[in-house]
């Protein structure tokens, strides 16, 4: 999917809501468990109430690969779904991968070719060559981890370079990389308050804004600093929506929570 | 397993060689793909033939994911068949995850609990609650990414924090995570000049060296600079040793590549 699309589904549904689907056996409602592939029959109830209210979808791969074959089929599934019945949603695989050139190509064909996906999450250690065989794919997205939502994102990422901090040198290099207009960045929402010189850093690329909810970031802060004229953000929510419910009702309840994010998201539209 | 049977292994072997099983249907010889599983078939046919050359094994997770559920069949496969056969084998998942504290234990539990390997490649960026899930298993290891051997390693890994490099950062702030004693890291062989200065810092870790053959690391200095006391090298050769032939008798020169390096490793020990 190209940009284009992504902004004016955005303006259309007046939401730049990602439901992350971290489909969790253990968490989903028991009756679900009667089903040939719970996991899918989930993700499909979900998709199937929420998908007017967001613009995209991002499965977290550590909970599909938890149930090994089992949870890739339910994985490559869900994506066959998606692609076929909702094919103006934005999909993340939300994988974090990062290896050297031929290695980084195998990933980007797994994730873009074979299953679909129109963007996967991508961690920056490597540099240069781990990066850009994702980035030579047309109209696909490589969402580069840059300050991430965690507390251990003090470790390194906030660590002074200079007159800077080790995630600011992240945008800056990888700004320089051959199709660099095919990032985005991952940027917590735990941390408004670097949000304003991310955006200013990087003024034309999407955020992909996690730790809203759940993690106790606030939606109103991640707006007013990460905005663009092309909103440039998707926020995402996991556990609030889906989860909300254990009931017969989850798919309804997840709806419903998805509608507050979404007329919360409204209002800055 | 622990490090006293790995260094058993290794001392009884006189070998410190990993095989990389980077399993690619393009370049495994011809005659196999009649197989109905011609990846589980290759690396069973290079891991009957190369055992007891090498103390370890470590398929790169981006050739099996490539494949989709197909991959990730014949993967759990050569899991099973290296942990029935031959349990002395030190086993590698190369798959650099990184997230956070509940999907970095999902991803944990996928690769130690279900396919039984012995440890995984890790990347810092996301910092400590992104390690420690991984440190938390018992007699696993957690391979975490320090210098590697690419070019976009200079990119971040060798940007300058005051008086040293961002890799070193990784090396000392990862000793104070909790269960530290079972990190090893990733050390490219390609770096040998930075080798001295990493054993200094993590004098009792091992090291996973990558480069040597087909990215021209020189196995003499990585020795030279990166043994310790309980040898504290594991030197993996993929392409070289698994590719030298695509021919009938691939495993048997996938041998004679692994007795070459072999000999030259019985002289360091």
């Amino acid at each position: 999917m190209n940009i284009k699309t992504l902004v004016s589904e955005i303006r259309r549904k007046k939401s730049f809501l990602c439901i992350g689907l971290d489909t969790d056996l253990e968490k989903i409602p028991k009756h679900l468990l009667e089903n040939e592939d719970p996991i899918f029959a989930f993700n499909k109830a979900i998709i199937d109430a929420t998908h007017e209210l967001c613009v995209a979808y991002k499965p977290n791969m550590a909970f599909y690969e938890a149930y090994g074959v089992k949870g890739w089929k339910a994985l490559e599934k869900t994506m066959t779904y998606l692609n076929q019945n909702y094919p103006q949603l934005f999909t993340i695989a939300d994988a974090k991968r990062g290896d050297i050139g031929n290695t980084a190509t195998r990933y980007a064909k797994a994730f873009f070719d074979n299953m679909g996906f129109d963007s996967i999450t991508v961690a920056p250690y490597m540099g240069k060559d781990s990066v850009e065989p994702f980035l030579a794919f047309k109209d696909k997205h490589t969402i580069l981890l840059a300050l991430t939502s965690n507390t251990g994102a003090f470790d390194f990422q906030t660590k002074q370079l200079g007159d800077h901090f080790l995630y600011e040198e992240v945008l800056e290099i990888s700004k320089t990389y051959t199709n660099s207009e095919n990032l985005m960045y991952v940027v917590g929402a735990t941390k408004t308050e670097y949000i304003g010189e991310i955006r200013r850093r990087v003024p034309h690329n999407f955020l992909l804004v996690p730790g809203v909810g759940a993690q106790g970031g606030n939606l109103h802060d991640v707006c007013k600093y990460g905005l663009n004229s092309d909103i440039g953000l998707l926020i995402n929510s996991s556990r609030g929506i889906i989860y909300a419910s254990e009931g017969l009702d989850f798919a309804q309840t997840a709806a419903q929570k998805a509608q507050e994010l979404r007329d919360e998201m409204a209002k800055h539209i």
